[in-house]
C-alpha cells in the first residue's frame, strides 16, 4: 500500500460539517485498530453510560454532563433537560436585553463592552472563542482579566479607564471560590468606585446556584446571576453560560457553535472506530505515547484565529489527563503534555527541532480551507481576498503550502502528524472542534482507566499557597512590632515557624519589595540578610 | 543539610542586576558540580573562542557575534565596533526623527503607529519587548503582521484601516527571503495602494545590505534601510536593529536593555559555576534531561507581562539545541521541548498534569517582586497599587503565594524546578533575562557539540513547500485546459506527476474552497473525487 492509498484507507470526511480527517502519516501498522478493539469498545460504553447519566467523576460523586449542553434531550433527567433549554433562553434574553439597552448600567447608559473576570476554564474557552469568531464589528467588545497579577489587571484597567459606566463585568466562577477571580473583582470593584459607580449595578455572575459567589451577587444586589450547575467541569464549559455568555454578547451566533457541537457528538457516537472522529484520534493518542503519554502533542493550527487553540487543548487535555492514579487506585502518573502556537509561524520558530531534533511528539495540524473567515470578510474585506502575491498563488496558497511542506518534511524524517481540515471557520466548525477533542479525551481516560474529570492535584498547590499567606501575616506581626533588623532565621524563631524559615525568606523578599518602609540588608547568602520595618 | 541549607548553598544574587536564583529544588547530588567540570571548561572555552570572533557556525561558515552587540568594544574587529556603534547611534536618530516628524509619511503627518512585518526571530522578540515593556503611554503604538495568513493580515488591517496616512511599516527580514513576510509585505502595500498613499513612502527595511529585500527597497524608494549583520542570527537578534528599532519607536529606553544584557554577560564569563548563572542553568538542564532533553522546559513568569517570554525562548531554546547532528557529525537527535504561558492562571490549565501526571518536565519560574511595573505606575496607576483584597494582603501578594504554592506542590510530588527572580521588571531586568538564556542556549550547546546557531531542518519544509505551489501551478493550468471534471489522479497523470497524487488532492481540495468556479463532487473516498473549472 502506497502513501496515497493509506490516505485513501483512513480519511474520514464528515460530509454534514465539512470536516475532515487524515491520520495516514501516523505509523501504525495494519493490525492497530483490531488490537485496541476491546479498548474501544470500553470507551463506547464508558461514554454511553457517561451520557446516560452514570457517575462518571466518582471522586467528586458527581455527573459528567457536558455532553448534553448541546444536546438537552439526551440529558437522563427531564428536569434538567428543561433546565438546560431554559438556561440558553435566559442567557439569549439577558444578551438581547444587555444589546438593547433594557439592561443598562447605573448612569443609564447602554454597556459597550464586556469585562470577563475568570481564570483557567472560565476564561480560556471565552478567550479562544472571542478571538476565533470575533470582528471589530463585535456587539460589545470583550477584555479579559485572568489572574491575580495587580500590574496585570491595571494594564487592562488602563484600556477601559473612564469608561467603566459602560462597561459590562462579567464575573466567572463556578465555585465562587476560585480566589484570583475574587482578587480581580475586588481590584474591579475598587476602580468602579474610583469612577463614582456602584461596581455591583455593571455585574453579573455566572457560577453555581449558592455559591459562595451568588451569594455576595445577591447580597450586593447585582444583575440577576446567570447559574450553571455542579455536573459540569471548568474546562468543558463552554457550552455552559461560561462560554455561551461572552460569545453572545460578543454577538456570536452560539446556535451555530451548539449545533456544530451537537452534530459531531453524533459522528463521535459510531461503533465503528475508522467513523468516529474522536475514537480516531485518541486512538492516535494512545499509539503514539504506547498509552503512557511517551510523545508530546503539538498543535499546529494553520490560521491565526486559532493559535489559542492549542492554549485551550493545553488545559483540556493536560488537566483531563494529567492523573497520578488510575479508577483502580494504581499510581500511573498519566498525561499528555500539549504545546504549540500557530502555522506557518511556529515554522520559524522551533519546527527546527521538531524536524531534526528530539523526536519526542506527534503533530496535530488544524487547516482551514477557507482562506478568508466569514467573521472577516463580513468587514468588507473581499477587495484584498484574492490578491495575488506571484502570478496565480496567493497568501493563503502559501499558507496551505507550508503546511503540507511541514507535514511532508516531518513524515519523511519520521516524524508523525494527525491533520484534521475544516473547511471554513466559523460558529459550527469551532463548536465541532471542541465537542471532537472533549469526547477524544473522554475515549482516552477510558482506554488508560483514569477519571478524566477531577483535579485533585491542583489542591495541593492552592493549601500551599494559603499557609503561605498564614505566615506571611504572622512575618507582618514580627516586622510591626520589632524594632531591630532581623534575619530570616530569627524571625522564624519568633513565631515558631523553624521549618519554614525559606519559605519566610522568600516573603520577606517579597514585602521588601513592595514597601519602601521594609529596610533589607543582603550580604551575600540569604540567612544573613536582615529586614526591618521602620516606623 | 535540609532544604534551607541548600537553598542558601547555591542561592546566587546579582546584586546589580537585581536578579536572583534558586537551584535548590534540582535534585542534583553534591557531586554533579565537579562531576561537570570538564563540559564546563570546555563550553567557557567555546564561549572565548565564540566571542573573540571564531567561526562558531561552522556550517554556514559564520561568526557568531550577537554578545558584541550589547559590548561593541568587545568584538575582535575594530571596524565591526565602530558599525555596531553606529548602528545604535543610527536607530536613535532614526526614532527620534520619526517621534519628531522629521521623518514623516507621504501626506507629511506624523507617524503614530507602528507595523511589524515579520516572522519568527523578526517578529518574537519584538512581540516578547513590547508587551513587557509597552504602556498606553507609549510614543508609537505597535502591530504585527507574523504569518502569511490573508485572514490574519486583513484583521490586522482592520485596526488601522483608513490610518495608513500615519502608520510606519517596518519590514524585518535578515536574508530578504522570507516569503511569509514577503507576502505581509505585498498584502500591505495592496492596501495602502488603497488608500491612495504609497507604500515605499511609509515603509523602512531592517535587513542585510544587498539583501533581496535591501534591493527592493532601494528601487521602491523606502525610507533608508537600517542594516543588521549576516552574524547575528534571527533568534538572538534582539538587540540588533531588529529588536531595537521597534522598541525604540514604542519609546522604550534601549540603553537600558543593552545595559542588562551587557552586565549580565560579564557575569556570566564568571569561570566559577556557582557563580555564573547562564552555567548554572544550562547545568540544570543538562541534570534534568541527562544531556539528552529527556525532560521538557515549563517556563512559568508570574507576571502578566512576560507571558510571551516562554514563546521567546521556545523558540530560542528549541531552534538553537534541536539538531540531527553533532559538530562531528554524529547523529545526535538533540533538543528540549519548552513551553509555558503564565503563573498563576496556568494554576488553573495544566499544572494538575505537572503535579500529579507524568513526571516528563521540570518547571522554570519567572518571578518579579515588584508587583506594579515602572511601565504600569508611570500611567498613574498608584491608587490601587496597595489595594488590600484582605487584611494586609494585596493581590500581588496572592500572585507570590502561589508561584510559592505550586513550587512546593511540584517539589513535594518529586518534580524539580529552577526559580529567577528579578527585582523590578524593567528593561534593564528583561535585556539581563534575554542574555541569560541565550549564554545559557551557548553552554548547553557545547556541553552536548552541537552548532547553537544554524537551522538546517528549517530548509525541507520550505523546499517541500515550494514543490506544492509548483505542482498548484500545474494543477491550475490543467484545470483551466480541462472541460471534464477529474479525479486526482487524471491530473496527476496529466502533469506527469502520478507520485505527487496526494499532494494534488490537498491542492484541489484548498483552491476549491476558495473559487467559487470549481465544482468538487465528492462519494466518499478521496480518490473518487472530481474537479472542474467552470468556464
Amino acid at each position: 500500500m502506497n502513501s496515497w492509498q493509506r490516505f485513501c484507507k483512513y480519511y474520514l470526511e464528515l460530509h454534514d460539517l465539512e470536516i475532515s480527517f487524515d491520520i495516514s502519516r501516523m505509523r501504525f501498522d495494519e493490525e492497530f485498530f483490531s488490537k485496541m478493539s476491546p479498548q474501544v469498545s470500553k470507551a463506547l460504553l464508558d461514554m454511553e453510560s457517561l451520557e446516560k447519566g452514570a457517575i462518571a467523576n466518582p471522586d467528586e460523586n458527581r455527573l459528567v454532563g457536558h455532553y448534553w449542553l448541546r444536546a438537552p434531550e439526551l440529558s437522563p433527567d427531564s428536569n434538567l433537560t428543561q433546565e438546560i433549554i431554559a438556561s440558553i433562553k435566559q442567557v439569549k434574553e439577558f444578551c438581547s436585553n444587555i444589546h438593547s439597552g433594557k439592561i443598562s448600567g447605573e448612569k443609564s447608559k447602554k454597556f459597550e463592552r464586556v469585562l470577563l473576570i475568570g481564570i483557567g476554564g472560565s476564561a480560556l474557552g471565552p478567550q479562544l472563542v472571542s478571538d476565533a469568531l470575533g470582528s471589530s464589528e463585535d456587539k460589545l467588545e470583550i477584555t479579559f482579566v485572568d489572574n491575580t497579577d495587580p500590574d496585570g489587571i491595571e494594564r487592562v484597567y488602563q484600556k477601559v479607564k473612564g469608561k467603566l459606566d459602560t462597561t459590562l463585568s462579567v464575573v466567572v466562577s463556578k465555585s465562587g471560590g476560585t480566589l484570583e477571580t475574587r482578587n480581580g473583582m475586588l481590584e474591579l470593584g475598587a476602580r468602579y468606585k474610583s469612577e463614582g459607580l456602584s461596581f455591583a449595578k455593571h455585574a453579573v455572575a455566572i457560577t453555581c446556584e449558592n455559591s459562595k459567589l451568588d451569594q455576595i451577587a445577591k447580597e450586593q444586589k447585582w444583575l440577576p446571576a446567570i447559574y450553571m450547575w455542579d455536573w459540569v467541569g471548568g474546562r468543558t464549559s463552554l457550552f455552559s453560560p461560561v462560554g455561551l455568555v461572552p460569545a453572545a454578547l460578543q454577538g456570536i451566533d452560539i446556535d451555530s457553535m451548539l449545533e456544530g457541537a451537537k452534530l459531531m457528538d453524533v459522528h463521535t457516537r459510531s461503533k465503528e472506530a475508522t467513523k468516529n472522529p474522536a475514537l480516531l484520534l485518541s486512538l492516535m493518542w494512545h499509539f503514539a505515547g504506547s498509552g503512557k503519554g511517551l510523545k508530546d502533542m503539538v498543535v499546529l493550527p494553520y490560521k491565526d484565529r486559532l493559535v489559542l487553540f492549542s492554549k485551550y487543548l493545553q488545559q483540556l487535555v493536560m488537566e483531563s489527563l494529567g492523573k497520578e492514579l488510575d479508577l483502580d487506585g494504581n499510581k500511573v502518573n498519566q498525561g499528555i503534555a500539549v504545546y504549540g502556537n500557530k502555522g506557518s509561524t511556529d515554522q520559524h520558530a522551533y519546527i527546527q527541532q521538531l524536524r531534526d531534533g528530539l523526536n519526542n511528539f506527534f503533530a496535530t495540524f488544524i487547516t482551514v480551507q477557507e482562506d478568508i473567515t466569514s467573521s472577516t470578510s463580513k468587514l468588507g474585506a473581499t477587495n484584498f481576498n484574492n490578491l495575488q502575491v506571484e502570478d496565480g498563488v496567493t497568501s493563503g496558497d502559501y499558507l496551505s503550502g507550508f503546511y503540507q511542506g511541514t507535514r511532508s518534511a516531518l513524515y519523511d524524517n519520521n516524524r508523525d502528524s494527525i491533520t484534521i481540515s475544516v473547511k471554513k471557520l466559523d460558529g459550527r466548525s469551532l463548536g465541532a472542534l471542541i465537542a471532537l477533542f472533549e469526547r477524544a479525551v473522554s475515549f482516552y481516560a477510558s482506554f488508560v482507566n483514569i477519571n478524566a474529570y477531577h483535579q485533585p492535584g491542583v489542591e495541593a498547590g492552592k493549601k500551599a499557597a494559603g499557609l503561605v499567606l498564614t505566615l506571611q501575616s504572622k512575618v507582618q506581626e514580627v516586622l510591626k512590632k520589632d524594632t531591630c533588623a532581623l534575619k530570616p532565621e530569627e524571625i522564624a524563631a519568633k513565631i515558631n515557624e523553624t521549618s519554614q524559615v525559606e519559605t519566610i525568606f522568600l516573603i520577606l523578599e517579597h514585602l521588601a519589595a513592595n514597601s519602601a518602609k521594609i529596610v533589607k540588608t543582603s550580604s551575600g547568602s540569604p540567612d544573613q540578610n536582615t529586614y526591618l520595618l521602620t516606623k
